[in-house]
């Protein structure tokens, strides 16, 4: 990957990408979607950004709806690889989980921030897959606050988790958004560090007392 | 008021409206941007709501930013009326305090949630002050919490009083989205109710006895 890159996607992702000139479109339309939103980059500053002619962004995609797709399948792909883990009893598993899972959430975060309700037709679709993919994050969040309940590393006594679970869910979801707003002087890596410590605030009175060893040691690593 | 409004505002809000045309349409448009947004809703549909003709609309309002001025005006008077009781030291006020601030920007959501910058013009006057009006509201709900803090109805002990109202404020501000869309089939009283109990979620570590005695009443009353 290229300098420009360095610090606006986790490492995680990152990873996902080759020098290939494919993933490299990928990767920077990745970075402008998240930066300034779907519906507001052109593929001529994707091409720019890329370091390519846009005859050969063309050549790759035939539209900004191609690159949409072609992320959908990546963090699909990268959930998949996620799952192969998520029924582990393992309690560092676990909590890393919640870590990875919100990383992903954060560097596909146009996808659930922007009103693609608006942004495409509906007959694209893309659109039914994208408002899939929403749904998708949203069950999975559930999930795997059930499933670390399940292992004894949460705790919701007389609380109902479902509530609990939707207070995180409109974290992950709003949180990018909010505090771009709030803060727009502020670093990328730095707001998604106050997102996921605001997540575990939520989450404190309910962890147990490995569970939050291991968030504290992982927070302040 | 006529019965289209029953339940779409809180009484609190209606109240705000006289039975005059001006008032009428007023209200309606208030429920009309809150279900559609402001960008979708023409000035046809709200004259059609409000069971005047356009040409009366029109009589009142030069436009729908017209329209939108007035809200903010109103939203202003609001607060100005709840800033009267706003440094009681008296735990029921204080707690009625943090239901009536709720209410009210929920019954003004399309505001904090409607993207104006894309809606309006830089050079609008409207767009900077329902700009400011978005910083003034969150100002001012870290304020009640703080205010709260102090008169000792929530003591944030090791925890971050900041971080805390943060979270409350991402809820506050899109739960009301958030909630649409996953349960579009849902009364907006359901709703609206369902937000301010996960808010309380949030806070019920840290409220005092008497503080959870009186949220809980008034959550089941």
């Amino acid at each position: 990957m290229t300098d420009a890159t360095s610090g606006m996607l986790t490492p995680g992702t990152l990873d996902l990408f080759s020098k290939k000139t494919r993933d490299q479109i990928l990767a920077m339309s990745l970075i402008l979607f998240n930066q300034r939103g779907f519906g507001a980059v052109t593929t001529a500053s994707i091409a720019e950004k890329a370091g390519v002619l846009e005859g050969t962004l063309w050549y790759h995609f035939r539209s900004k709806k191609d690159i949409l797709a072609a992320h959908m399948e990546l963090l699909q792909t990268v959930f998949a690889q996620e799952n192969t883990s998520s029924d582990s009893s393992d309690a560092e598993v676990i909590i890393e989980g919640i870590f990875r899972s919100y990383d992903v959430i954060w560097d596909f975060r146009y996808m659930l921030r922007d009103d693609f309700n608006t942004l495409l037709k509906a007959e694209d679709p893309e659109l039914a897959k994208v408002l899939s993919i929403n749904e998708f994050l949203d069950g999975w969040t559930e999930g795997r606050m059930l499933h670390a309940a399940k292992h004894g590393l949460l705790d919701f006594g007389q609380e109902d988790p479902e509530a609990v679970s939707e207070i995180i869910l409109v974290l992950g979801r709003y949180w990018m958004d909010f505090s771009h707003k709030k803060y727009p002087e502020a670093e990328g890596s730095a707001l998604r560090y106050k997102g996921i410590s605001h997540i575990f605030t939520v989450l404190k009175p309910y962890l147990s007392k490995a569970a939050k060893e291991l968030v504290s040691a992982r927070l302040s690593a």
